[in-house]
């Protein structure tokens, strides 16, 4: 196949778009891959959408490989079966609603659970159809907040979900490792620099789930790794590991102090160290109390929550709503602190949290006989060696502290260490929660009902693209792998005089007889503008027929690496097919 | 490939399901290709995405084949440029409109005219740059009135549509003939019987238009042809010949007749037909004026308007509103007569109408000269001998009469006869109706701007497997066309034995071996529920291996002729290659 710049529909651009921040997003634009329609919208030119489709192919490939069966749902969906589950509401303002013009209310489908397991149950009944697995290839929506970075964080944008569907624990055990292990091979195959995570679940429900990230500064999503061992995981889903108990008897009573002037951990440490307590106080030995307020989705009413932590660490917001979700959490503001005078800022403590009804959840390092210097619920006071067990009682705890580079990890294995990453899968382990909702039941062989157990996996097939495009770029343009590449070689013809113009066309032809796919630049454009162009659009190979072809040569450059060799233009084919087959 | 039937995500009906009632769709259902989700939403099960992939390769080659380039534009577009082109209005009920959680509105694309303008717009600038066709391939919406037979006419659906660009009027001819013959070359390879009409360009402007009808009794569309000549036309699109003008000087006066009791034209002409006034009258001679109101898109406020048509026809609606396009009609009601008493229902003449500034239009086969019996605005009065250009001049005509079978072909040769049909392509010469909305010029030679005229082609894609199975089906189930089927052969292990399964297993992995698309029902069910699934699911080569394997026989059938032949097993690979090769 021979596509000829001179009639492509594309044109590169010299300027970054104004939007852009993320060189993916720079690159795709310049390089006349996608272009934005409106907020979170692009269009795929024809390049763009030649990358797309060979993602599709390779998701498609291993999905098929584990005998994964294609099918498709519609994106427009009704509201009962996402009000049986809840998600109607749990998914807050990020679905997309509309009514059809009866008034009847409609979805676009940002993920399939409930469809998925509403065919199962519609087409079979005994234990012997299972286990299936279902997998569809589908334009997504999702009202994001902040669209961003082109197509990297869409408002529609293309995904590969599939749902598996097990008569027991074991064989979700199964499937679960299997498309985890067809991944592991998408994305190896896509030349793709990534890790997994453990992950946490979020509005889906269910135990056990991992993400894929892919490793890139520009990411949303910050990891952490151990240093000695392979624990990685999503910062919202590190574990803290909790210490052991330690004795309550004979331990020093807790003692209030009058602290005047120290509302923040800073100016308490100093304070107590200053007092000549006989001991010397850091930020950790405070229990530092923050106020949110949850509320439960679809509901309008504030509920307060006390959250304690270490003083050395603040909240983090991310891994709070994590923690809380599918509820909502928010800081407290001026009129909460006001209609809530308990709450004495800066000098809050578990006691009048507990006299007042507030719920309050502590990091799991706050084990019992562990000792605090906290709020003593009054301007100006704090309390010394309040008992963890003793003098307070937690209703919980709560994963909701920061989580710091140096932190032992979870395993007990080395230490962490941070690293940002861009989700290109997650997979899920269900369990019954949507088979619950649905009465997704197999009859077993002693015609008893089984309840069955799903699995939710998810690609970003569109936003691979980009993902792609952020490992595989320098400052002149994109550099794509084979397996994704637009094109196998791109052939520039450069020079004026009518024997390169045959030679370039020749050579294309044969190219493309022996099965390669070929971009011919034969734009009446200068060698400068289309050695900048092929730098820019990044397919692998560049074949430039010149000058030399009068001695009979021709250049073969390597865009990732840029190595250039002059091969004898009549072995230039033999040499490129083998290139290119690898 | 070989698709097991023993883990096929598949379920055979025996049962019609209850909402349907064209072949197609119970078919469809029954054979388990698509599942209803929603009103107008079905699910692609593996069969029927196979099906729908393999009309959108054919498509595509063929699109390709024309040097069309495929692109994609998203599916949920911004309001702006619909309202540039008055189009948001317009569409009326019929486009899904929708506010993201900002309350920006957007529309779920039910055409992309606007979007591949602005596209063209965005990209090219000089004359030098055209022409140019793009095309996508993608899920379209429309909130449809009535979503009817399954995916013959859904709310969501996979279209094909394309745009053209040119600098000319001869550039957009050959654009336009080009896609003309790419759509002949799409249904030819799809194996369908269909027919190109001439058509009405509705909602979307522009002249020049052709509807591409399958042939089928179920259709919605009813077209009519010569029995003469090659003309075809979509009912809406029949053009009344228009007979000469008459002489008016020497014509009998127009006189008023008292008419007791003759509200209809069957009243009227026996009435008029015993008044003894020595001729005879036929309700061909008498002039029918029906009065409707229209208003424009978006507007509140409906405005009168008389249509004034030979008596012997109706008036027919769907004719009226494609006239009136993209203005909305409606039949009076009690109310409006009242509000308006000069409407003397049963007796209304074009005096009145033109005394109280109702604009009046009327068939075009009454022309000047021509005299009728009409309504006197008097209740039991008529006039009788009123001819059209000294006693009344209506304001315009209007194809707004029914066209009948029997009457004479536009194009002079031979009279039309009806027939039903699917629409399943439409191309339009748009003209320069969004170019001028959208100020989409080319630069010329000399520097001076050019309006780019465009062109717009679709294909129903989804909805051609609904129709391809109405033309391709028998009493027992679907037979599908080789190009289009999920499956090249379906072996059928019939038989207990050991050895039958084996050899059945041999057959299909050499099938596979060779390229073939084998389905192998390897279930364990009986050799009769086998046999109706074939032949419910319509793959149109049966490989049955069954007892006759131990003479060394298997028995190949053809499943839309039903032709049965046995064949020495080891000749059947072969001879099943060549089948399916052709």
């Amino acid at each position: 196949m021979i596509t000829r710049m001179s009639s492509l529909f594309l044109r590169t651009l010299r300027e970054d778009p104004a939007d852009a921040e993320v060189p993916s997003h720079k690159l795709l634009v310049r390089a006349g891959y996608v272009r934005r329609v409106a907020p979170g919208g692009y269009s795929w030119l024809p390049l763009g959408l030649r990358v797309l489709r060979r993602i599709e192919t390779v998701v498609r490939e291993e999905m098929d490989a584990i005998g994964a069966q294609e099918i498709q749902f519609p994106a427009l969906l009704p509201k009962e079966p996402y009000e049986t589950t809840g998600r109607w509401t749990d998914y807050g303002d990020s679905l997309f609603r509309l009514q059809d013009r009866k008034g009847v209310d409609y979805a676009l489908g940002p993920t399939h659970e409930e469809f998925f397991a509403l065919a199962v149950k519609g087409e079979y009944s005994s234990y012997k159809d299972y286990p299936v697995a279902l997998y569809q290839i589908q334009t997504k929506y999702r009202d994001e907040a902040r669209p961003r970075a082109g197509i990297l964080r869409g408002r529609e944008f293309v995904m590969k979900d599939s749902y598996s569907f097990d008569l027991d624990d074991e064989g979700l055990e199964r499937s679960y490792q299997a498309h985890r292990a067809a991944y592991i091979r998408i994305f190896d195959r896509l030349g793709l620099d990534y890790v997994v995570v453990a992950a946490t679940s979020g509005a889906m429900g269910g135990s056990a789930s991992e993400e894929f990230l892919a490793v890139s500064p520009t990411g949303e999503d910050t990891y952490v790794r151990s240093t000695e061992s392979g624990f990685a995981a999503n910062v919202e889903a590190v574990v803290t590991p909790v210490p052991p108990a330690q004795a309550i008897e004979g331990r020093p009573e807790a003692r209030p102090h009058h602290t005047p002037d120290t509302p923040t951990i800073e100016s308490l440490v100093d304070f107590l160290n200053g007092a000549g307590l006989g001991r010397t106080f850091t930020a950790a030995d405070t229990l530092k109390n923050v106020l949110v307020k949850t509320r439960a989705p679809g509901t309008k009413d504030w509920t307060l929550l006390g959250i304690g932590v270490p003083g050395d660490r603040e909240v983090d917001m991310k891994r709070l709503e994590a923690a809380l979700e599918p509820d909502e959490a928010a800081l407290l503001d001026e009129k909460d602190f006001a209609t809530n005078p308990f709450l004495v800022k800066g000098y809050i403590g578990p006691k009048s949290l507990r006299d007042n009804g507030v719920r309050y959840l502590v990091d799991p390092r706050i084990v019992p006989g562990t000792a605090w210097v906290t709020g003593a619920d009054k301007a100006d006071h704090h309390v010394v060696d309040l008992l963890c067990g003793r003098d307070f009682t937690p209703d919980g705890t709560i994963e909701a502290a920061e989580v710091w580079e140096g932190d032992a990890s979870p395993d007990g294995q080395g230490t962490l260490i941070a690293a940002r990453g861009i989700e290109i899968g997650h997979i899920f382990q269900l369990g019954r929660k949507y088979a619950d909702a649905f009465e997704l039941d197999a009859l077993g062989a002693d015609s008893k009902p089984i309840r069955i157990t799903m699995g939710s996996y998810g690609v970003g097939v569109s936003r691979l693209v980009a993902v792609i495009a952020e490992q595989h770029h320098d400052e002149l343009g994109l550099c794509w792998p084979r397996t994704v590449a637009p094109a196998d070689v791109h052939v520039v013809l450069a020079g004026k005089d009518e024997s390169i113009a045959e030679g370039a066309e020749k050579l294309a032809a044969e190219l493309s007889e022996r099965g390669l796919r070929v971009l011919l630049d034969d734009r009446k454009a200068s060698p400068g503008v289309k050695f900048a162009d092929a730098e820019l659009v990044g397919v692998p190979t560049i074949l430039v027929v010149g000058r030399g072809l009068a001695k009979g040569l021709v250049e073969v450059k390597d865009r990732a690496s840029n190595e250039r060799e002059e091969v004898p233009v009549d072995e230039a084919v033999q040499r490129l097919v083998a290139l290119v087959r690898g």
